[in-house]
């Protein structure tokens, strides 16, 4: 029985206030609009941005909302005008967006989608600005788009990625966010030769996936470089070859690795909010071809501070927004290269809960507990 | 009669000291040693670095010394070890050199090379430390590794550039500084696409070098921006379509630029020195694409300051150093491009006095008259 068209009634994690502990509730989805999917999720995970806007420290809160933007699902129904995707498709929900048409969609360097792009303060949808979401009538916003922590969502057809179907769920998940950022900051942006010489600032799941680009493209070094020496052990897995932590040198850390490799790396990738560490990553590259890629987001009173020679001295320093991938058209080929077993992802997931336990994932992450919890929407 | 291996007499200009006006002398000009050239230079132009060495202020000074580094001429001997060029080859000696051997000559992106980049503080050659200039056998220090303000001089092999011998010696001359400089900072670097829109801070001769690399690249828009309003009427010539004088508005001229092109240009070059400019011209490409290029060179104490946020949204900022050409392998071709009419260069030349003028060509620049100003040595 279809109930394409209709309001679906199914649980979702609501978070009702700032910080505190989220519950399941059952609420109601209302069908998609033009250009609108409504997607049942089967795995969503958890990502230190949903963390960030529950807290909701130094922002607008908005509140109730559904968070979650990490998942993978399968088309339930469509809106008026989709013609992309068709229910039973399998789909990667994405909070950035790709909608074909802008300047940034037609560029092939941009993936920045004006209609599209990331939009942290939005809680309705495109279309009317409007919510789908409701419980008993009163409309609970929308997050990225996407708020996959429910078992329905609808999210803007620019916003799926369709993917091979035998792909596994749970696994590709991960894709939706962190996965896709590091690794293509380093195999799209950075682009280290086989043999060449890379540096990761930061650990975390972005930086270990910038890792795992670069141990795909054959970087003979990869220096992981964090100020907490427990993500070293861990980073072994994910192919770093060496470890710096600049607490343990008293002099800069580009310093340091300049010493290491005779003049600096070929690359680099920053993957932590730092501004010292962009400072550091920028200046370790080699001069010449160095190219320093910047991923981890500032705080907004940040700036970025150096020497314009170490510029002049044929360095490059470029940002990345999700890893220059435009979601819709290059993400089903990332699948096929897990499918194809180019590129690992089971590794990034370290914990796994049933949906009703999800304040159990959001404690993982707070104590910096493995990488990825996933949850299990069925269960 | 062949004079190789023979001390030669001749002219030369010679700076005894520091901001004191130059004169012609009869001085010695030793046989080339291992891996040197002598050539006879038949035509030299007068470029901005020679009267910053020429005034050393903030320098340690280095006199006498002959100055002079953009120039054609002929090999006259050639030194042992010495196989790419032979007597009777038209060369372009330049500034920084090209060993073929070192990791920068190596690597496709780098023309830094680690023997022969170039060293300012250096009087003497590599071979041995010692000058092959001399006066009634008082050593005369030489500048760059190129001192062609003589009528012989010596130069290391690896920054000799061999050229088509039908180019004409008094227009390609202007090929081994600033014109190639900026023309490869656009066409190698900045790379804008046909119908691209490109900004060019600085319409001293290395930003005009950027606007007819411009042009070649058939960018729609090529917005030069200069803080003295009598440049730019001479811009017109060099292919740029708009004008902005930072000093007509009060807002900061990359806001001015992005208002101007709905959101920044494809590309800038910053030609000038000014740090202020740095940042203009980094912060008026376009999100996403934008790709900005520093070329002036800045002072000691500056520095380049901007949020972390700009390069976020996907911009690029590289530094290039002699237009990223290398001088023996790439400047040859650049010749080619002139005899084939792709590339303009006599619009350039502005000026030409006989060596004995030469303090003409030093009023010219210092009075800001015209570009360039070429020194004709047989006159
Ligand atoms: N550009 C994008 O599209 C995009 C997308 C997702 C996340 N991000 C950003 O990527 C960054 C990393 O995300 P994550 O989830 O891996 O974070 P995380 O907090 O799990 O990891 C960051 C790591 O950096 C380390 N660190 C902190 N300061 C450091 C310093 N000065 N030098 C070296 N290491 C330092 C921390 O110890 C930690 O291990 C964040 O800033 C996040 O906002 C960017
Ligand atoms: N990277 C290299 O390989 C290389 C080689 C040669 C020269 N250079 C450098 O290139 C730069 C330009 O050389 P040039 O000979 O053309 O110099 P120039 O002095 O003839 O021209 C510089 C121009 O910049 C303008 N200007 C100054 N401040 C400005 C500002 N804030 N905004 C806009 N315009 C401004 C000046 O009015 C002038 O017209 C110099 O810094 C020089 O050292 C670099
Ligand atoms: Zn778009
Ligand atoms: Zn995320
Ligand atoms: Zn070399
Ligand atoms: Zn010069």
């Amino acid at each position: 029985m279809s109930i394409a068209g209709q309001v679906i009634r199914c649980k979702a994690v609501v978070a009702w206030e700032a910080g505190k502990p989220l519950s399941v509730e059952e609420i109601e989805v209302a069908p998609p609009q033009k250009n609108e999917v409504r997607v049942k999720i089967h795995f969503t995970s958890l990502c230190h941005t949903d963390v960030y806007f529950w807290e909701a420290k130094g922002q607008n809160p908005l509140f109730p909302r559904i968070l979650g933007h990490e998942a993978g699902g399968v088309v339930e129904s469509v809106g008026e005008g989709v013609i992309d995707v068709q229910p039973g498709d399998h789909v990667l929900p994405i909070f950035t967006g790709e909608c074909k048409e802008c300047p940034h969609c037609l560029s092939e360097a941009s993936n920045m989608c004006d209609l599209l792009r990331i939009n942290t303060e939005r809680g309705g949808m495109l279309h009317d600005g409007h919510t789908r979401f409701s419980k008993d009538g009163k409309p609970i916003y929308h997050f990225l788009g996407t708020s996959t922590f429910s078992e329905y969502t609808v999210v803007h057809v620019g916003q799926v990625a369709k993917i091979n179907p035998e792909a596994p769920l749970d696994k590709v998940c991960v894709l939706s966010c962190e996965m896709s950022t590091g690794f293509g900051a380093t195999v799209n942006v950075a682009k280290p030769k086989k043999g060449g010489s890379v540096a990761v600032f930061g650990l975390g799941a972005v930086g270990l996936a910038a890792a795992e680009g670069a141990r795909v493209c054959e970087a003979s070094r990869i220096i992981g470089i964090d100020l907490n020496p427990n993500r070293f052990e861990e980073a072994k897995k994910f192919g770093c070859t060496e470890f710096v932590n600049p607490k343990d040198h008293n002099k800069h850390v580009q310093e340091v690795i300049a010493e290491m490799t005779g003049g600096g790396v070929d690359c680099s990738i920053k993957c932590t909010g730092s501004t010292q560490a962009m400072v550091s990553a920028f200046e370790c590259v080699h001069d010449g071809w160095g190219v320093a890629v910047l991923v981890g987001v500032p705080s907004r009173d940040d700036s970025f501070k150096t020497h314009p020679i170490h510029f002049l001295n044929e360095r490059t320093l470029r940002g990345t927004f999700f890893g220059n991938y435009k979601p819709r058209s290059d993400i089903p080929g990332v699948v096929e290269k897990y499918m194809k077993k180019e590129l690992e992802l089971d590794k990034f997931i370290t914990h796994s809960v049933p949906l009703l336990d999800i304040n159990k994932a959001f404690e993982y992450m707070l104590r910096g507990k493995g990488l990825r919890c996933m949850i299990r929407m069925d269960a």
